[in-house]
């Protein structure tokens, strides 16, 4: 199939793009010697978090048990559990997730980890669990080195428990010297820290080499975005996800008008003009969004576009367009190679 | 089932409140004398379709065919879908939803139109068109009176099509202006317009009394929301939607965690300050959102809640919150009465 052949709007994956951005990170990550843990919530895709794992990632992320789910149906076997986890329902689906395979998750309080404990129990097999700081944040966290030393002891203190490391997000200098200080603490208690993990893709290439880490969590690095290219971590043209659109309207004085909204690229903007750019002519920008229509202009003026006329839009954030599609389209030049099922899309809980 | 045996995130809805809701409007509507024909995309659920149609509305909206296809899957079976249809792809689905309901859509322009009237001799069933006016919004629609009269006119001309009158989005006393103009226009050529048709809930109980209006299009009405108490249209305790979230951190100094982020409450703000307010508390805000944390405070401090403490908030813009959510909890009280599947969500195409 060609991707002439694809009603709009769409979102199509470059697959060279993304096979060039998984190489590049993981020979980082490689020359660096730390691990590879990528974050599925850019793509949430089990297709893809296997082509992660082919291209040397050691596992991968995930934020919710749901999604933690749909990787395991997809046929993923070691997953971070990058979330603190709450409440009977969601313990006991941990626990048969754990059974199935190689878990491992967070807490940042002792109700967390006592829960925790009881899904270990129930499970029937040790459940490693790193501490989440909060190292700048301000979301969720163990605020200080010494309150993580502490949890890490209790942890390891609870029967079924493994205290498997630290973790945070983002990574920063800041986080390094919080590790810093929280391993000089857990070595006064004989504790032993197994890894320190940092995340996030805005600094990535320079926070990979943090002193310290042992494992990073990158997510948007595989499609990249134009957040992300703003920020230098990628250009536009590592850009692999784009929104393919129809321009269904060109009454406007100063504007044509697309079959995308903030439904097909989301609302998100974190300081951008406008929700996206073209593809092949980034000064043509979605200035302006309601749910189903976008609103292009070039230089605040009309673009050469017909009704009917298709263009491939880069999101801002390709995260949370990925929330918003049911299905991926995998191209290669102008061919549809595959079709996927974003099987964790929306799996909130 | 009652709510706290659901899982969070969970989308609510009150069906006192909605109910509530439904009957205000149609007898608005019914006094003045005009159709309530409210616009689905709030709640994308079928179910809910047929409630408005029982409670007195004329028939629904819809903005994409995928939207009119499932709605009519769910049993509805007069549709607006006001939405300029591009492409034979979705020519073929219009002409074969034309076949199974009374379906009626709009153009704003004689490509459009053309397209349409594909679809209706492809259907062997006429087609009503209304013509789309842009009357401020700067999205879409026939720019001027005139251009609007002119497009009636090519319509009314075309094999397979009726023109069945003019629409705008959003309602407002220019667009009468605009509509009256147009009407004189069509007088002068000798083309009858049907109806005039308006929508958009910030607004609504003034603007449906325009001079000229004979149908009126509403969406957020049925569920409310902080946007819309904030414009004065309702109440906070109007509001039908909630999203039922978990406490899973306190560790802030200042604020605490929830499970939920912009995956469950979107980004859209529209000038509110945070993401959403506590049904039962609204000095306390979701001041902040990531994907899928949200951080909770009560006028700047930290509120007095507990890891697993369970709320419920109200969310700036209700609609894109249903495009978020695969299920909807119908609730009385604090009993689950049903459950209905978002079958229209993320119908982009």
């Amino acid at each position: 199939m060609k991707i002439d052949e694809l009603d709009t709007p769409a979102l199509l994956i470059d697959l060279d793009r993304l096979e060039a951005n998984l190489l590049r990170w993981q020979r980082h990550c490689d020359q660096l010697g730390i691990r590879n843990r990528p974050h599925v919530k850019t793509h949430k895709i089990p297709e893809l978090a296997r082509l992660q794992i082919a291209h040397g990632a050691a596992g991968v992320t995930c934020q919710k048990l749901g999604e933690a789910e749909a990787m395991a149906d997809g046929g993923v076997d070691d997953i971070l559990l990058a979330y603190n986890i709450i409440g009977e329902q969601k313990l006991e689906r941990l626990a048969a997730l754990h059974r199935r395979i190689n878990l491992q998750t967070v807490a940042d309080s002792a109700e967390v980890a006592l829960g925790l404990q009881r899904a270990a129990l129930a499970a029937g097999k040790p459940l490693k669990v790193m501490v989440e700081c909060d190292t700048g944040m301000n979301r969720v966290g163990v605020p200080t080195p010494e309150g993580a030393a502490e949890l890490a002891r209790l942890i390891r203190s609870l029967d079924g428990l493994e205290f498997s490391g630290f973790c945070t997000y983002p990574a920063s200098f800041e986080a390094a010297a919080f590790f810093a200080k929280a391993r000089e603490v857990c070595r006064h208690s004989d504790v032993t820290v197994p890894a320190i993990s940092m995340g996030g893709t805005p600094g990535m290439w320079q926070h990979a080499a943090l002193p310290g880490i042992t494992e990073y969590r990158v997510g948007t690095y595989l499609y990249n975005d134009r957040i992300i290219a703003a920020h230098g971590d990628a250009s536009l043209a590592d850009c692999a996800a784009t929104l393919l659109v129809s321009v269904v309207s060109c009454t406007g004085a100063s504007w044509v008008t697309i079959d995308g909204g903030t439904k097909t690229f989301s609302s998100d903007q974190y300081g951008q003009t406008g929700f996206g750019i073209l593809l092949d002519d980034p000064d043509t920008v979605v200035v302006r969004c309601s749910e189903e229509h976008g609103v292009l202009q070039r230089c605040g003026e009309k673009p050469s576009l017909q009704v009917g006329d298709r263009v491939r839009v880069i999101p801002n954030h390709a995260c949370i367009v990925s929330n918003l599609h049911d299905t991926a389209y995998a191209v290669r030049g102008d061919d549809v190679v595959a079709i996927w099922k974003i099987t964790a899309r929306g799996k909130i809980q």
